[in-house]
């Protein structure tokens, strides 16, 4: 028997994991960041083999880890969590340091910092599990670190399809019907340009629409109207 | 810089891992397991090299994860994080239940439990990185899990020096003057056979006498005082 609910009770925090390689920013959010040696300090951290900045931190042998507090905005977690450094500027509204060597990392909404020389790399399917000595690291507030719990039922947050934790949905959960791939159009105004929209506070998507039918969901990030703030156009 | 309080604020649940190799059982606490893929489900724990459980997990090559319970007694704790399964039997006093490939699990006070097949092993320094695919889960009970925060917070617990978060005392921190591995006589009572003693509820370590002074560490597990019970030798 395998109840994957078993897994929800491994207790884990929220970090963003930043990397350079040349002019190449990356940055993304794992759960999976983990103390294995005290002496010397290092870490284990899993990162999805297909997220952009897997192969930054591959390419570059560094990463910097910011511990998230639990004042983390969801716009700053949707931004790094929810898109692709692909193709969005991540690192453009937010509060980033460089440390000693030459990598960025987020220093707002962050208890710590930590930075990582890669030392060693495994497949372990969908993720790559990568072993980093620590080399630098400094405390940036008091705050209480966020812990995957307090994302989830505190924040409201979700699981990207390409986490650690991930599981697809069970039917009984999706039971009001909405498909995320194609959000209802009910709702549109009359025809004039709307002034208002609604933004998405786990992914930072904007819908151009009036009023949310009580029914939408992103079709980002999966979560419901309840997650959407008025925003001006 | 590297200042080590940065790892402090990296969250992280308590787990008994257990393994069996013909006639040996082993045990002990890590604070270390991640999930790092979901499809299949594999997890990795770190463990020290130097722990009798790392040899038995790696021999039999099966482990059974135990998330611990908030409800979990220090007692439970003390016995598998601070003693060695080479000499005290960690099983006698907690109920256990064996999985289908035949690995004792512990099942009280705990949230849920896994049975993993060891993929991998890894040398990263003081301790073994441990892959593993998850063969068996159930969940156990609804109670909270115990995050390493809250036993630190709410329970008082220490970190054993074979832990991955282990630090040395600063000399700030041991301003009390007392050497844990020299236990003050002081407050001894008079000479005549005590009847009762104290036992440490972090590491189980009892002390025959009368009163323990304001300022008793515990031997073993460094804890102070307030941590001891009264108990009838």
């Amino acid at each position: 028997m395998l109840d994957s609910k078993s897994f929800r009770a491994m207790s884990c925090g929220v970090y963003v994991i930043a990397a350079q390689d040349e002019d190449t920013k990356a940055g993304c959010i794992v759960n999976t960041l983990t103390q294995v040696t005290s002496k010397p300090a290092r870490v284990i951290v899993a990162i999805n083999k297909d997220n952009f900045t897997t192969g930054v931190v591959l390419s570059s042998g560094r990463f910097e880890a910011s511990v998230l507090a639990e004042s983390a905005p969801m716009e700053l977690i949707g931004r790094f969590g929810f898109r692709s450094s692909a193709d969005t500027d991540k690192f453009s509204d937010t509060e980033i340091r460089i440390d000693e060597a030459g990598v960025p990392y987020v220093a707002e909404h962050v208890v710590s910092h930590m930075g990582v020389r890669v030392l060693s790399s495994e497949d372990v399917g969908s993720h790559m599990l990568i072993v980093g000595e620590v080399e630098e690291a400094d405390v940036l507030s008091t705050e209480e670190p966020m812990t995957y719990a307090y994302y989830h039922q505190v924040k409201g947050g979700k699981t990207p399809p390409k986490a650690s934790s991930y599981e697809a949905p069970d039917i009984a959960d999706d039971a009001n019907g909405s498909d995320a791939s194609q959000p209802s159009d009910a709702g549109v105004g009359s025809g004039s340009t709307p002034r208002y929209g609604w933004q998405c506070q786990v992914c930072g998507y904007i819908v151009e629409i009036d009023e949310l039918p009580d029914d939408f969901v992103c079709p980002i990030c999966g979560v419901g109207k309840e997650n959407f703030v008025r925003v001006e156009l």
